[in-house]
């Protein structure tokens, strides 16, 4: 079993890899670090620039073949491509190789290349997002900057039936998706800077709101976890399991920060404040908050998890937009579809 | 352009082909021919038994490489199978080779080989289904009888927003779905031997109800065109189009069946005194009748055509099932999931 620290110096070495390429290149640096499952080093490889084999590729032709690769574990600077350009995509290659854990830094926000990780979670691989994602942010900075990219904005996430609901009529909720979705919801964490929940749903579900495995382990150190934030005007017990979220202490805070919502434009906007400019936010509430989100067309991403059943009934999982007629409907398109056991995960962008 | 004799008479070879394999083997007598743009045969192939070649496959392997794929149709019985068993998927193998339409008498209805042509639909062939359903389900009879598999069932269709609105509150709801989308569910009707609507749809719609093309032309002959019926206690009044729908004189009928629909189950029931036993039901009508039915465990299939866009409001897609608690919800099984240009096509099954 490979440890934190293993992964984090696996993660350096990849972005001391990375460096080695061209900074003014179309594409981004990106350095990848392959280790067994002692943490030793079994193969580097970084990325040279447009039209060379990305860092994936050339640190799988550095592996021994002999070496079983379902133990090993790939550290990569930059989420796995999903997309075919001059090279096929790399979350194939890393599939087809076989490479049983696949850890990243920062998710891949192209419009026709994101998706690697979501891919790769569903064709088996494990994965962990958001490892050392201060310095893998800063190795890619300049190349946001350049293409303008972003890895900033909302992302709002729900679980529903196949009719849009989350709840049967007595409210019961819990579990709709699978334990797979639900393992899917963490790994979604781990690369946001910020972690929106609200005053109802720390009252009613007490979460941790930590990214982590299923045995409970941190799946990034507390420095890379996402900051919870509060929104609401309801008060919160000091006893919350959201004040011992351990991205606290490292942004020197010793209660959750808690925003009234009432603006939720501005009051989004604040959450710089904590993060610095342009901050990924991951947002996890129930239907009030999620509605109020959308209707004021607030989220950049949606992550909708739909369990194979239908419940009927009022519990919808989107409440009232304010859409009067199908031409103001608000516009989305479907980013990737993924099969999560028996679950449906689809990822969609807000059309602009 | 290849005319419906032509297509009927390739069908009617692919027929006496099959016949050549073996009667009594686990797979299906399967024919296939393949004709150029003139309607000329230029391959055949059948299917020997399990393990051999299936039709397409040995179809394909007679094939002159040098024609252009694109411009060749290929009429098997059975629908393409999308099944890695002891031989690739033959949607795949069609795909690959280029194959420009797909022409077959029969669904694959098993769990595992089904949406053949919805996968090579998605992939940009044209599909025509249900040609010769009458010969080509004959042929078959006799496998289905022995693999104690069934081509019968209720099928309900709808369309819907993310978040499970089929219109804004106005009631605008006319084109949530592509054209894409839309013309699919023409390619959904052709194999089913009775399509149900209700006096609601036929009053706000007026609907024609047949299998066509988007030039208007019908996908398979008036003999092959799935029986039209309406349920409802409804007025429909004499100069409703459906009443000239081409199955009607078919079946020596002046007027389209009505049923009140009181008791569903036994009026669905009541629909083989016109098809014979087990007919395959494909049921296009409003969000009232569309909930009766799920609430009612009636449907066999869903086909939901989803639509990038969130709607909000009251106009629910599916509404009161009658579920109080999450162990009742409804339960299915996602089959195939296929992009159709903006929108998402997800069929399930009933767990039984």
């Amino acid at each position: 079993m490979v440890s934190h620290t293993q992964l984090t110096s696996a993660m350096q070495r990849a972005i001391t890899l990375a460096r080695r390429g061209p900074a003014d290149d179309v594409n981004p640096q990106v350095g990848c670090v392959i280790i067994d499952d002692q943490g030793a080093t079994v193969a580097e490889g970084f990325h040279r620039g447009s039209g060379s084999d990305h860092a994936e590729v050339n640190a799988l032709k550095n592996l021994d073949p002999a070496l079983n690769p379902a133990g090993l574990t790939a550290a990569i600077t930059l989420e796995p491509c999903n997309h075919t350009g001059t090279t096929p995509p790399c979350a194939k290659t890393l599939h087809t190789a076989g490479i049983g854990t696949i850890v990243y830094g920062q998710p891949d926000v192209g419009t026709h290349s994101s998706g690697g990780a979501t891919e790769l979670f569903a064709r088996g691989h494990r994965i962990i997002a958001g490892i050392e994602s201060s310095d893998t942010a800063q190795l890619i900075s300049d190349w946001h900057a350049r293409t303008g990219q972003t890895r900033s904005g909302v992302i709002a996430k729900w679980a529903q039936s196949l009719d849009g609901r989350l709840a049967a009529s007595d409210g019961t909720s819990q579990w709709i998706t699978s334990s797979a979705a639900r393992r899917h919801v963490h790994v979604q964490r781990a690369p946001a800077d910020v972690i929106v929940t609200t005053t109802a749903t720390v009252a009613a579900d007490n979460p941790s709101l930590t990214a982590r495995d299923t045995d409970g382990q941190l799946l990034v150190p507390p420095q890379d976890q996402p900051l919870p934030v509060i929104f609401g005007t309801g008060d919160v017990t000091q006893e919350a399991t959201i004040h011992r979220h351990p991205a606290l202490a490292h942004h020197g805070l010793t209660q959750t920060p808690q925003f009234s919502g009432a603006n939720l434009a501005s009051d989004l906007a604040r959450l710089a404040e904590f993060t610095g400019p342009a901050p990924r936010i991951f947002v996890e509430a129930g239907p009030t908050f999620i509605t109020a989100l959308l209707q004021q067309q607030l989220a950049d991403e949606l992550l909708i998890y739909t369990a194979p059943i239908l419940l009927g009934g009022t519990h919808h999982a989107v409440g009232d937009l304010g859409v009067s007629t199908l031409l103001e409907a608000h516009s989305y398109t479907f980013g990737g579809v993924h099969r999560l056991d028996t679950d449906l995960l689809t990822t969609l962008r807000k059309d602009h």
